[in-house]
């Protein structure tokens, strides 16, 4: 089992979320598992999976095609960072697929939409071919309009697979990644800086925890810590959470409120669970409905 | 599909442990789900399942069969209170099955209990047939030794089925209920005084949480409150937690560690982890394995 995870720069059209959905949904061997949009990222993310990588790839490209014919990053705006239309595209290994797997599915369909659809693609995380495109943040520093002055000229900017010219639905990450938390949690300030200082503070660029990735943004008027958890077996969301909490009391702020994006994997809940009634050493198969299915498989 | 949870008055002997189990699962038309002993309260609760009523019931008599035969009362001791070999025998519906029916269950098998095997039946929550004897701590108050002692004087201590008379097997509440949580609350401190304190401020029936029964018990050297939710929904395990938390902290102790007795149903865990996460308007459906299931089914 594949999944992926594309993030799409429009979460606001809703004509247009729904054809990038459909694309998707028109090819066999996929399921569409969700559809998750915020009108203040301008973003959409969508979770589908597939048994077979070919129809994982295949589903990818479409959906990639639609959103380059749909999406134009001359007029889009948004508080997240995107650098094109289908800003990234992650592959990600469920069940006994390898990280491998999902690297070599990564490089084909990225050779395919550069050669096929035009757009400059840039490799990232476990699929990366330079060290310093691993890191999607790196990947994407100065987002569409940076690399829209610069793709032509400078040779850090040269991408993996299409051409080093950039059309209106810029260019795309394709990576291959562990399954990740995607995290976002509102302050109670409007002050921006306080969300980037805290996002400073946790992640792991800047000296925070490992498997975290952080930005602070402004989203309705509210200061936001967006995070993603890129190992949440090894830094737990319940040490991340405690962390924010206290990073956020030395400005007087508290959280009000956090949100999942996307999917979540049951075990990084039931490990909130475990942190916060001290279950020390608890036996995830004492869950009922767990030992019921078990029974019953 | 119903759950039946017994709690036998033994938790030390593997021997007698295994005959109880076995008992069950000779039964067809049931499946054993969980055996939990715990050497301190010297006692075990088994959880086991079934579709029909029919082998449930006759699961249930089988092992209450078994323990009149292995647990002696005169000589068992542990931190937990008890009445009787089989000290309690909920029916618990799951699914689409009513608690109607497994009142109809808890009558069928007190009433065979009492006339074949000629122990002192006491009904108690749903399946009560006296106000009094719906909240099981009234039933049990006073214990074995007590019961002993007025069972044949005191009209209050009239069985519902079965004769007023104890043997070394002493009697047993057989109820109706829906499912239940059973928690352990471990503290910072050896003075058991602490721990009934605690049980005090927190349970109903001295002005508590609504669905929280707690006892203070010392095990192993360690106060305990040792609780039961009996309807997690409204009364969340993170208040309960939140509020033992603050109750301990009047006598400057902690919470060490916690454990779940038996089973604990998925929702009460994920109910946590939204409680620490601040995750207002979660949807469950948003955990990658139930959407997956949901997929697949």
């Amino acid at each position: 089992m594949i999944e992926c995870v594309p993030n799409f720069s429009d979460g606001r059209r809703p004509e247009v979320i729904a054809a990038l959905a459909a694309a998707i949904q028109a090819v066999a061997g996929v399921r569409l598992l969700d559809v998750s949009s915020d009108v203040d990222h301008n973003r959409t993310v969508i979770t589908f999976v597939g048994a077979e990588a070919d129809a994982v790839g295949e589903a990818a490209f479409a959906a990639v095609r639609a959103a380059q014919r749909l999406i134009n990053l001359e007029e889009q705006r948004g508080a997240h960072p995107r650098i094109g239309a289908t800003d990234v595209l992650p592959f990600v290994p469920l069940g006994t697929t390898t990280l491998g797997e999902c690297v070599a599915l990564a490089h084909a369909v990225g050779r395919r939409v550069g050669d096929e659809l035009g757009l400059p693609v840039y490799l990232y995380e476990a699929a990366a071919t330079r060290p310093e495109r691993r890191n999607l943040a790196d990947v994407r520093r100065g987002e569409y309009e940076g690399l829209r002055d610069s793709i032509a000229n400078d040779p850090a900017c040269a991408p993996d697979y299409g051409p080093a010219r950039l059309g209106t639905a810029g260019a795309i990450a394709v990576g291959a990644r562990p399954p990740l938390i995607a995290f976002n949690v509102f302050l109670s300030t409007t002050d921006v800086g306080v969300a980037q200082r805290i996002a400073k503070a946790v992640r792991h660029s800047n000296g925070g925890l490992r498997f975290v990735k952080a930005l602070g943004l402004l989203v309705g008027g509210r200061a936001q810590v967006s995070l993603n958890l890129t190992d949440y077996r090894r830094t737990p969301l319940a040490s991340v959470m405690a962390l924010i909490r206290a990073e956020a009391m030395r400005y007087g702020v508290l959280v009000t409120e956090t949100e999942v994006v996307g999917l979540i994997p049951e075990d990084a809940l039931l490990a909130v669970a475990e942190a916060a009634l001290q279950l020390h050493d608890f036996d995830r198969g004492l869950v009922l409905e767990r030992r019921l299915r078990e029974h019953n498989g």
